[in-house]
């Protein structure tokens, strides 16, 4: 028996009603660690929901289904190791001061992933908290960063996505610093306080647009992540549409170029030879949101229209896993050192 | 009693079990004309289908649910002074030249849209056929086509909500000619013929691009309407995207501008003012395709996000009415010296 | 010109931003007495949503989306021909008792459905507050009671499927007074105020069972008009199941019987043979909601298991058009001495 | 190192296109016994798809993504030790004939459920092929016989739901020996055949009945089990419905009752204590099938409707898990001697 298995890792989920918690749940669920026994899940929390349980919020998580929610404070999330956050924004700087630096704090909302202080307070209207690692570790220099970390802020499930379809290009200066993204998301990227536009009745049978002309708040997230690796301000023109699905996103993202649709797929299968979750369609294939359903893979295919002199890159995701809790699960990993893929698959539950 | 009364239109349907077809009749069913007796419902044909009744595979056309289905030929619709096609490209015309001049021929069909052979044969792998009148009433010049023609060429849904979304701005200068459309669509648009992968199981729960890179056939009837309105080749990056659900497109179409969104909200309020079907919503509106499920009406954003330098048009349409039926029924009653708006509505079903 | 249209009906409808509401406003728009301005609608009122444009809450109703919602209250309400209310259950009598007697109120809430006290105060823990002529005109005898009445309980959803469903073989004798009901409902039976588990994420993608064993507020309601009909007390096991669409309900009513298909489907032929929106479907076609879509039609199919001794009839309407704002439309034609189906359609939106 | 190790389990699965071969692959790449490497998945065999690549058919099955299928025939898969057989119905005897008898051949068809040959020939209009241990654990004395086994028929996935929904209450005796089953299915359970009316333009936004009166071919498959555990014949009146989502059925049982709802329950929980995959809902909760999918569990609500005398059980499924591939590796488990659990779940994806 090793020292490993005498002190398992407790850990807290503070939100655990809501769909991020509810997915770093059902991900710790099926973790290896958990199956030997050296993860355990201890406090989750709420806020309005304290008292009930999970399994009124959950009732897929069926083996949590009795534990009954506590109310989110210091005291309930001290003494665990890992701490996943899946709070509104502005939330988490509370707990991330109380804690204990050695605490592994991952932070599923926005507080802490913007690095300018203006580009935060013009979005969110609020003072800006700080900014700490990126959990995207399959962006240059991003994993070195999580290893071992104590602070991760995971990043939105729209510049998740967005980034790795226009990274390997953005870098390699194949484009023009100008893009466009219309990125079509499943309606739990909404999350679970209910809203008259978001019942089923609204949501299904209709797509509609939001967040139109740049004032969405993942708009200065994707530009922070492209203008790093292109060395230059990258221009970003991102709308989001709602689909009438619960998960998934699928992002259309074009940028002006002259390269061949070979090249650029060339320098793709390059900067993702090795990423275990990141696959780069064949030529003549193209990705659909099913596909990675309660997965964290990423499927992309790289198209250039000739005739238009554009690339158009397809990625999609689940929004919930890779695009959040997925994420997450996947920087916990690399801050406690244990195999980057533990919980996590790049199998879908499909059709 | 007028003579309008005592010899009363008559309309054949070809293709009738399909989902243009379809749509056609419930739109004529509604039709005032049809109520007072002045215009008939004549032969309904089909391919493979013939000899079978139209109920069973149009359960909600309840009124014509016993008629039989007759095969489509010269004969069948024959004797009618209005033929609606709705067949698969390439069938249209051998009916054009046998059914009288006189006869009014609405194509739902791609035979006749494009003007440019180059264009028809690369895209649609056959012999040109020429081009007719262009059902869009709504684009300069159109309407006084229309009226009184009798071979009217029915847009295609994409073409339509795209030409309708960003003509203002190209026709007025104020943008590049450079577009991008990204435009979401429900699955009626593949038409009714079974692939596996138009399921029910495939498509719900996911998204998924087709015909990206320029490849899809609706890119060149784009161009040829946008340029038309510039004066210049315009190009086009067009990418389909699937929804689950069974009608609607909302088109998110972006182009570089240096006029302010209300410059441009104004030139699109002027171009609209007198159209029945376009509306440009008020600022801070977005549209969504619920609000216009069964309507023959166009609901229209103009954004501009100046951090990008980028105008966004969001429009939507119900892609087999005003993509499809309700452009032809509007195409008809322009051709018959009906009023316009005469059994089409821009009241949707929701939710 | 007649005195009718010198003196146009008024309406207002109390609850405009709801889904009752909303659909009341889409067929009287659709209204032939609409069109030539006999009708007019006027006041639209609401509680939390007053002040707010009715396009911001229904944006498929294009034609008044710039009207201003009132506050419900008495004067508002008053000084109009037809009051349409679709309030929340105990607030319809307060306005009864206000308006004049010869104010038509027509109440699409559940207040005035039931005629037993009793029941009333077991199923919805208030006072009872008496009962109304019943809008289902094809039940034997409510026709008449309808016609020219003043005050109208419009029926459930639910009962109203169920109890056209049953009637013929109930009335008939030809089951055992015992029969179960599952109904498979879209989501807008529910209502639109937020909820958490009515949102698009919990409801697409799942079919959930609610108010299972008898305890939904409809029971009564349906075992008042079956036991009417049979004359002795009709014990009923009603299921309702929630489905991932937006609109429609599919009864599958089982019964034992020793009669045979051919019989009870004559039985049911005649019944209906002069309705105008019931349909009694041939031998081997069954029914699906999406052929009712926003019609006021009724699909009904007749089966006999032999093996079971089972009757075993499907049934299906829109449940918010002949389920609620049809039903309610169809009723005020008959109070009004309208034609019955003026405004209301039997073609459905489909696919 | 053991021998288990030296010697790993070769798999085939026939039909790999398929949804049930699809599902079968996605529990298999999650075993226990795949990851250690002790368990091989070998041929992958097809129909008409014979020559592509699993990932055109399956992208979610990332891993196989490049596997080639080829034809289904005794040499193909011949050399393994386990063939799961996903096939039309009427194709497995041949394949059974062939294997060696110690191959574990495991079908996902109906060709081995039944053991009447009546009943067979009635329903499937073909010889009958024989009956084989009946791969659903949890009826009593199922889980011995498949211990061990080498011929496996997987039970239909009404047939699973609605025999666990039922067994404990027909078997202690406590209901008359006549049920009504309403099952609301997904459109995966119809099969990837391309058919004009499972398209999603069909399927979206509607329900229907189907197979209604007692002809769907699950019928004799239900009344065999139950029949079985009642020790007498049990009339089954049983209506699938098909609901608009890809996956999960709910079933409605209702039968007549004397007994209170404690009492019945306190039967559920003894009867399903041990059982790993079936979970009884407290009082109060009722059954999603979004809390099921892609797991193997079996949720159960019991309610007892006093004024009608009629206990309402309401179960739900995964129809491709529990009711299809889940059961058949949990047969799988059994049959080699692995825990039965292993590589299935209860922890569903949702929302």
């Amino acid at each position: 028996m090793t020292e490993h298995a005498r002190e398992p890792i407790r850990i807290a989920v503070a939100g655990a009603s809501g769909y991020a918690g509810g997915e770093v749940l059902r991900l710790l669920l099926g973790h290896p660690s958990y199956a030997d026994g050296s993860l355990l899940i201890g406090a989750l929390t709420a806020g309005g929901s304290a008292g009930s349980s999970l399994g009124s919020h959950h009732p897929h998580l069926l083996p949590l289904a009795d534990r009954i929610l506590e109310d989110t404070t210091v005291e309930t999330l001290g003494g665990h190791d890992v701490v996943f956050l899946g709070l509104p924004h502005g939330n988490s700087a509370q707990y991330a001061k109380a804690l204990p630096e050695s605490t592994v704090i991952i932070d599923c909302g926005a507080d802490f992933r913007l690095s300018d202080a203006d580009d935060w307070e013009r979005y969110y209207k609020s003072p800006h908290a700080g900014s700490w690692p990126y959990g995207l570790p399959e962006l240059p220099g991003a994993r070195e960063k999580l290893t071992g970390a104590t602070r991760i802020a995971v990043p939105g499930c729209f510049p998740t996505v967005s980034s790795l379809a226009l990274a390997p290009a953005v870098a390699a200066g194949v484009v023009e610093p100008r893009v466009t993204i219309v990125a079509v998301t499943g309606a739990s990227g909404a999350g679970r306080a209910p809203k008259a536009d978001l019942l089923g009745s609204e949501v299904m049978g209709s797509v509609r647009a939001y967040g139109v002309g740049g004032v969405h708040r993942h708009t200065p997230e994707i530009i922070q992540n492209l203008s790093a690796l292109a060395g230059e301000r990258v221009t970003v023109s991102f709308t989001p549409v709602l689909a009438p699905m619960p998960r998934g996103i699928l992002a259309t993202c074009t940028a002006v170029t002259t390269a061949s649709e070979d090249e650029i797929r060339a320098i793709y299968e390059k900067a993702y030879a090795d990423e275990p979750f990141v696959h780069v369609l064949p030529a003549g294939m193209l990705p659909q949101t099913g596909a990675v359903t309660g997965s964290n893979a990423v499927q992309i295919a790289v198209t250039v229209d000739a005739d238009a002199g554009q690339l158009v890159v397809v990625a999609v995701i689940d929004n919930l896993t890779k695009g959040t809790a997925g994420g997450a699960v996947q920087s916990m990993n690399l801050a406690l050192g244990l195999p980057e893929t533990a919980g996590l698959s790049t199998v879908g539950v499909a059709p």
